[in-house]
């Protein structure tokens, strides 16, 4: 039986374990803009679940919500008073925003010591290229500190990636890689998924199809990590990943929910931190 | 015996199909500018052979040389020139430059319509994300066009990748995923080379290291596409690829010199005439 890894355990592993830096008194707190278009209900949700997370960490959040029907102009102004003033440390945009606002302003201009989910082109570029990274997108940091807390040694591993959106397969291939992984990146074409997935050290499953790995896509004992989130026929979130099969097979498991969700709020508030200290110049 | 692809027959194919644009008779003509830093003898050596190959097209070409010991604030600012200069259409930086050089500006402000071999933040980000790209890295575009000659239909292919690079790995692995290919990429950690090599329907290799793949590291008919360069013992030019060897055994592979090298210069010409089109807004 797998050993199944507890979202909050990493999470309060890694906070406990974050230096302290040296806050000067007359610092205001650090402060996240939460940006939202529209009132989709998940979008809201994770809203609340992020308020809820952070404000007892001790972080400001500021909501800044637009009608759906806002124009491109009123967005991208928003955007940039947000962007520009300084008693805000991180933006987290929720998306997707309305098919009618192009991102395009946004890409280009949002502050890199702000864009503490990376959805701006400077640190999109950084994790393209070689060298130091700036943030990366939280969900996939998320998994990188679950491999950590499981002491993973990536260096020659067979990883398989299924999906390959921007929050996970992109910037998680790259990384993976640099840190010496081998890694195949899967999709809806691959011809044999079960024989591509059954050959990882490490399967990664970000897909939004439910269930879609079952005992037969794992060999035994890897590792399993599911960043689905998707609602089953009786209501309950379940993952991409069949948990109730895979864990008898897998050497450790992520549950959903639970598990990289819980970590990835918690990055945020992280990112958030670091932001704070980047822009105060703490050391 | 492999169908051994001639890097100028799939150059001639290209160019003979390329759409016409109509010329305005008072325009100048497309313009190159290349910049080099010192005296490497194979950056002058690429650099006679892009003049050799563009100038015959109808392209003008400026070498602008900066001494090995330019300080950064000259070096910054001859760039600042050369991408302001409306007389340039598109900018050839030849690498790498010296260690003392810092190559952060150049990445944060070239113009990406002059930014012909793709060196710059936004035409990576492109790359990275979802959509429409940018100029993308001359040599990563020949090996594509190679692919496209060949008719290879990409969707649900097995490519493995060897190396990853800035100007190979990294930016196919994005295009071919996005072209539904299932890609592996290997590493100097992966375990199994052969292993993993052997599954490939197409097989990419850019490492640098001298007949690394050898006929027992591919599948009977892969094909083979060879982008090393490097000298052997007795000066001869060779690949990464044991081209003797393994053409007994691919469907189809590229040699070298002549394969996916002879492709590329053909590939900066196309993209001079099209940041000339671009900025002059021709249809």
């Amino acid at each position: 039986m797998a050993n199944v890894i507890k979202g909050k355990e990493v999470a309060k592993f890694f906070l406990s374990n974050r230096p302290k830096k040296n806050l000067e008194a007359n610092l205001s707190k650090p402060k996240l803009a939460i940006i939202r278009v529209g009132e989709d209900e998940s979008e809201k949700s994770y809203e609340r679940s992020v308020l809820t997370k952070l404000v007892p960490l001790g972080i400001d959040c500021e909501s800044k919500v637009m009608d759906v029907n806002v124009s491109q102009d009123v967005f991208n102004q928003t955007f940039d008073e947000i962007n520009r003033d300084p008693s805000i440390h991180g933006i987290l945009l929720l998306k997707p925003v309305p098919k009618t606002l192009s991102l395009d302003h946004v890409i280009q201009t949002i502050d890199p010591l702000k864009d503490v989910d990376c959805i701006g082109a400077v640190n999109m570029a950084r994790i393209y290229q070689e060298g130091p990274k700036g943030f990366i997108p939280c969900t996939a940091k998320a998994v990188m500190k679950i491999i950590e807390f499981e002491q993973i040694d990536l260096k020659g591993k067979s990883v398989v990636m299924v999906g390959f959106g921007m929050v996970i397969g992109r910037p998680l291939t790259l990384l993976l890689v640099e840190a010496g992984s081998t890694v195949t990146i899967c999709n809806e074409f691959t011809k044999d998924l079960k024989k591509e997935s059954s050959r990882a050290d490490v399967l990664i499953v970000a897909t939004g199809v439910k269930h879609l790995i079952s005992a037969s896509h794992v060999k035994k004992d890897a590792a399993v990590i599911d960043v689905g989130i998707n609602v089953a026929d009786d209501g309950r979130i379940v993952g991409d990943v069949d948990f109730d099969e895979v864990v008898n097979k897998a050497g450790s498991i992520t549950p959903v929910p639970g598990g990289v969700g819980t970590v990835t709020t918690y990055v945020l508030a992280e990112h958030v931190m670091e932001a704070y200290e980047l822009q105060n110049k703490l050391k």
